[in-house]
């Protein structure tokens, strides 16, 4: 890994300055870095970090004066945590798999698996499951029966591809993802207390001891292009069609996706985030970590949930929300300023209380 | 998989109509049914999809009139969902793991595996590890020493089983799922702050820097009969005796469950449940998506809490409950009501508190 | 593992009485404890618990009158849960996975392996890792290029360690940890929905759909000495300086700790919290499960949160909060004890303004 600013520049459509032809091995943050690496230095209120490192060249925000700061060489973006995205992809060193099909990996006779991908060690590629073209299926992982994955992708290692599972191009897979686990649907011979409670708001009846049957996943999981799912994040299968993820989702850690659940494109969940069985998400929908979504609800486009926000309802597209139950972020804020305040409302009506009470002892 | 409207109303438990010779091959949602699949429409609300679909036979609520609908066939059950249960049994065409014991397989030799049991590629299976008749032991498993799995079990890939753990027959396992990890134990030389402050509530007194200690977990885990765990759940060892999970439940993904927690018959933990050490469930129990209960806490049979409720202390049987901390439901709508009205209440009382001021003035 | 009393006190630095000859195999509660058992009977509210059993020695608290509880030796211990640490170290079977290296494990030819290491079967270590001295590396252990591990750790099974990630002496990893997965980072072309409705607290502006572009995570992990990560947890890289997490820090199952998060030493984690990225952890933090914290924020050394809490923003050193979002825990249960008597309150409320409008109407 090692380029000219030039050429960095070049790469990021980003403008260089000065010394372009210096060689760049790494990016660091300011105060870290060395001679050789480029200090990453987008927001004017860290520029003090420069001093205490030896880079000599840096990115940097539009108009930044480089030579101010005893730079050689500088590149100026005008966002540069976009010309990040860039950078970051020329420079990552990536986990250097072996290329080519490890001796070691198992492909049955019926896969089929396109030019230019690579199986690591200890991979298990099922029967009739197709690989992509420039996919890189990591170690342990294990794609099942009947599944399909596109071109481009990156599969990290642990990851389980269930049996007919659907994916598109340029798939981004973090260690330990179950795509196609299956939905956790259970059905009681007679009504159950949790449907009687549901209906009633509270009241399960009488309640009779019920085991409980399975209902099988016969559907699968389908998921578009450009997709990244998070490590150890769950896709359940669906109960009769499939559980959908839409283009360019991106899915952090440890997130829990339900049977029947469709997303939409482009939406962001964070860390830890639930979306229970057969809810629908719109598009470009950003969910804080540990958010939750109830079952059977829906979630319109352009929704922005913060951190923690428990969806128990439908929520309208373009809501900005927060809170649990989640409501719309100004609502929030002042009911939460209102509780804040409670304790001194409570007293103070008590002592409003006794003002009346005299009052009237008087008249 | 094709059976005959016949085979499938006699194996459900259902009435058959019309041909019940025709053949069905899948079961699809009646809008995007095709001439040999079986659309599954037990909510009138929905049947406007069969005109979009070209099912032939549907599995109807009882009672539908099913040549209005203008089918060839049907099949109708009392309680439709339920019926599911069957029918997707049936129909799934599973996981298609190669039968029997793969040569990857690494068994020990003292281990004793049953008749008719599936041990796939790269599957490990410790020291003196039983397998009971007609389990499936999915590729990356592995089996600990001196542990022991019953009959018709399907544990489906990348499953750790520890060692020392039980398990009963029919146990479903979805990938990632851990039984059997370390209990999270951990001790001070002298009280820690965490001590001092749940003794006072609030007040860790001085403080001072401590290393904590590891507690060993020496139980294991104990899992009765017909239990479900879910993709990536975590299953802790006891300390000193087992944590034990009963006959019948069934455990969603991403769901911890920690070290001593003892969970009664035929519970149903939905996505991201947490159960913090020592705690007792009862019989019946469901929790939804993302509840929470404290450590060392007794919550009573068929208590029944709504998604993202964290149960703080003990919680009595047949209760239906909900919120952060936990209250019942009704109490829960009572206050959040409440709450929603709080602002408006507040600035109501500034203008009582106004008008007393002035009535004062005038007595 | 047998030790006779005199051996196990010796060890944990505790007082044996009586027999001290008596040789033990396992520890047990009181009442299920067999014959050669040694009882844990630290808490005296437990005493009844050894007549049901056939202990004949016990661990006891301090001063218990060992003679009258009919048993042949004991051991006491002043704190009896921290003799418990020792205790179970001496008594913990393990998971006995073969010793030495395997010959299914896959070394690469550049990686270093230390003397006494043990690397279960159809573990993979890649290029140029180095594991140290008598660390044990469980079976479909990932271990990625250029990474390294300490002395005397213990990694169960199915764990990853990515590409790059530094890890010190003692660690203890329980399966399916993810150390190492790229963080969550993604950024639009320009200000997206989030960032304006962060600025605005709630205002997203005119919504503009935008892909996210991907930025790939440069730096690794880097984790102390002593530290032990829980089933199924995720650790992130960093952008471009590395996650760090200090010494002697636990984290319990299914915690998220995303990029550039700094966790200082000796904190503790307990199951399914979630850290957002670029958030700066003191020493000795203690977090309930399921709390979070937002990104970006500090939490000073010592504070202490109770189960499900949520900071969203700073919480200052040694502070105790509890709630969502994070409050001090009196002012948390002062402001809970308003909200249960809300709905009386509102009622009086309306009563109250009833007899100021009587009041105002006879002035």
């Amino acid at each position: 890994m090692a380029f000219t600013v030039q050429e960095i520049a070049a790469a990021i459509d980003a403008e260089a300055h000065g010394n372009t032809d210096l060689i760049v091995e790494r990016v660091s943050e300011p105060a870290s870095a060395g001679p050789d690496d480029l200090a990453l230095l987008t927001n004017p209120k860290f520029a003090d970090g420069l001093t205490k490192g030896q880079a000599r060249v840096a990115l940097l925000w539009d108009g930044a004066d480089w030579q101010a700061m005893g730079l050689e060489a500088a590149i100026t973006a005008k966002r540069g945590r976009y010309a990040m995205s860039g950078l970051s992809r020329m420079m990552d060193p990536g986990q250097q798999f072996p290329e080519g099909i490890h001796p070691t990996a198992l492909i049955d006779e019926t896969a089929s698996v396109a030019e230019g991908v690579t199986i690591a060690p200890y991979a298990v590629i099922g029967p009739r499951a197709c690989i992509g073209a420039g996919t890189v299926i990591g170690p342990f992982c294990h794609i099942g029966a009947d599944s399909s994955i596109g071109k481009n992708g990156v599969l990290r290692d642990h990851i389980s591809v269930g049996a007919r599972v659907t994916i598109g191009d340029r798939f981004w897979c973090q260690p330990g993802a179950r795509i196609g686990a299956d939905g956790m649907s259970f059905v009681t011979p007679e009504a159950s207390g949790v449907e009687k409670a549901r209906a009633s708001l509270g009241d399960q009846g009488d309640v009779r001891e019920q085991a409980w049957a399975r209902i099988h996943s016969l559907g699968a999981v389908t998921i578009g292009d450009d997709v990244e799912i998070g490590a150890n994040s769950c896709i359940d299968y669906g109960t009769v069609r499939d559980t959908r993820i839409g283009n360019g989702c991106k899915v952090d850690n440890l997130v829990h996706i339900a049977h029947n659940v469709v997303v939409g494109n482009d939406c962001l969940f964070a860390g830890q985030v639930g979306i229970a069985g057969s809810t629908v998400i719109g598009n470009n929908v950003v969910f804080g970590g540990q958010c939750g979504v109830t079952d059977n609800t829906t979630i319109g486009d352009n929704v922005i949930a913060g951190g923690a926000t428990k969806m128990m309802s439908k929520v309208p597209a373009g809501q900005v929300v927060l809170g649990s139950p989640a409501v719309k972020m100004e609502t929030n804020l002042e009911m939460y300023k209102a509780l804040r305040r409670l304790p001194r409302l409570a007293k103070q009506f008590s002592d409003l209380q006794k003002t009346v009470s005299k009052l009237g002892s008087k008249t």
